[in-house]
């Protein structure tokens, strides 16, 4: 049988007992973004953040959806120019309950990332090789990976990222145990994420123009384009 | 083959035949929780309240989400600072089709038990563990479990709430066997809560910015971090 | 192997060859409801009605979503004061590809014929009883059932309505089967329709007391009552 | 083990190493249509677009979903008069990593399709037929099939397009292997397309009825009108 023992009090459940850096953590990574582009605090007005965080004894895992993007077409239209992704961020325990942000290792997950995991089944395992300089002159210099293996008796799984430095001559390595009862909030929070960063959600309820023009949409050809080639 | 039989006519279903104080009972917990706080009475205006009720022979089971709150940054962003919930409200049945709402045990959900929840296969079982003074000078007087144990079969569970009071010298138990469609109910409800209760709707259906400034984002740094670091 | 052959020009598929009265059907079904009531077309107004349709030799079976209802409380929120439900609505075939709406069989799914729906097993069968008297001076005098029973071969299901009216002296029934894409359509419209004929979306998307209030609502208790007791 | 690489530079994964028209190509379509009915430009201003492709060796597959349209009913209401779809769109390869979008090959699932598709187990296979020019003078000139074919070994499907033209004499057949992972990215983005494609979504998220007119709702007769025959 399956038992979950949750025995903090309100007080601590609100503030948790955890080095302060973590929990202003994702709001910091996203204001570094912003300042380097210069004043654009207008840009985060209203903006929302939320994670959800595993607490280990070696590591913490955290994961935050990440929005995709829509450029303006001359024609008044958005097109998404990139995907959302959904961010995991790695943090090292130094200590009881406490998780050092500054040694922090991300991995961001691409729809089709997304798509592996939640279709993974309990005996499978996968893993994910990213070089975030590939193409470029320092192609090689800096490899992650990240994977998911079976805990065993259906029972979660380990995640792992190593990221090796070819050039600080580094590997990091952290590993954070997930069980099944995590793993079906992130596989459910991570299916719920994944129609939102493929910017699907956006095109199918945006649809001021079905109410407004549909005098106008009789009068057009099928927009069924299949049968107009 | 199951069955299902509803002939209450539909007077019956508007109203159900039950306490009064049972349906005013999930307005009257929040009316208590503004009250405590003073005349917060426009806070509460626009907001709405639904619950799922079961009713057995010797106790009611509801369940309502609840939302979780933001809280604004310097930067004008706002970021979770407490996770939402879904709590259970048991209430043990004084005559037929008549329950008593002060009487009633409270349970809430966090997402990772919610998680739990809808990956408990037809045969498992689990078990959850509330102490609501942890960690305080009142650690160990009161101690909650609720607990889902398969009724057979692939026929259902029976939910137990078990509540230890160690200064009144009291144990409350309270039990109601959910059928298979039901707990169908209860677990597409909780799966649709989940992303909700985390906070992650919020964070993926407020975009203005995404629209506002596709020019400015052009000159941004790859708002992917992963490869800034 | 599963075909399915769709070769209607883009025109059939506008119009459908089909009676007119049938698709002006679930509308004048509102337009009845709304007129009973007086003149209540501004309350229509913007309202948007969908249904899925099947269309068979003997009878088509057509599913569209009703949404639950709200009351305005004193203080300001709005608590739901009715289940929204599914409704399945039967037509016979009265010619070929032509199906009488005026002898139409409606039957409303709640919320746990929803769930007792969409957690079907491909072998297995169920069955749900109406009727729409009960517990008035006409209890018994039209019953109505619906049963789903499986074609064989996790190909699809019957799905079969009886409606006995003891005073007219009549059996009507109706079945329509439906293949496994069909049921599928069914199924993740179902689950769709689920939260929102509860009225969770409404509870869970309606937050603006949660961005407004952020400073009060750290000087009030905690909102997560479990602890309040 | 399931290995996924992507060792894409960010710069490289925004602009795709494709062909232009390509990534101009969902749009481009769009704007056919609307040009082909005169200066509608003013209805796609707000419109959303987003796509998700996969690149393999011979041949590229882009689904994107298309909304249904509703139009106006004289009471003020709306009526869907039309499913949405989803749209696939295969491309030929003519070199390594560029695909000529002129060659492009449409076919459009309906709801029922989409079902199919979703539902589809991991050793079955599913054909669907199209003609565009049914029950016209055109039929039979042009034919289209669209299938997918287990790859083997629960590891993903080949998803094939047929177009016959016995006007011009041609069979354009263009096949794209999708793995696992990537089936679930197009099981979940379907599934989440379907309730919208289908009109549902908008059903049941405007309510401003259910606010505005709590009283006269109480004084009506009973919506749900299974029992008002």
């Amino acid at each position: 049988m399956l038992r979950i023992y949750r025995f903090l009090p309100s007080a601590s459940r609100r503030g948790f007992d955890l080095k302060e850096p973590l929990w202003s953590g994702s709001l910091t990574f996203q204001q570094a973004v912003s300042t380097s582009a210069g004043n654009l605090d207008e840009n985060l007005s209203g903006k929302k953040f939320a994670s959800y965080t595993v607490f280990k004894g070696k590591a913490a895992l955290s994961i935050h959806p990440i929005l995709p993007s829509f450029s303006k077409m001359e024609s008044g239209a958005y097109r998404m120019n990139r995907n959302g992704s959904v961010m995991l961020t790695f943090l090292p325990a130094v200590g009881q309950r406490k998780y050092d942000y500054t040694k922090k290792q991300l991995f961001a997950l691409s729809p089709t990332e997304v798509g592996c995991l939640i279709s993974l089944g309990p005996a499978e395992s996968c893993e994910f090789f990213h070089d975030p300089s590939m193409k470029s002159s320092h192609e090689g210099q800096v490899k992650k990976s990240l994977s998911l293996t079976p805990l065993g008796s259906d029972s979660g799984y380990f995640v792992n990222i190593t990221v090796l430095n070819n050039v600080q001559k580094t590997t990091d390595r952290l590993s954070v145990p997930i069980t099944k009862a995590e793993f079906a909030v992130m596989r459910t929070a991570l299916s719920f994420a994944l129609p939102h960063i493929m910017g699907w959600d956006q095109v199918l309820t945006h649809h001021p123009a079905s109410l407004a023009s549909s005098k106008h949409r009789m009068e057009r050809p099928h927009p069924d384009s299949e049968w107009e080639r």
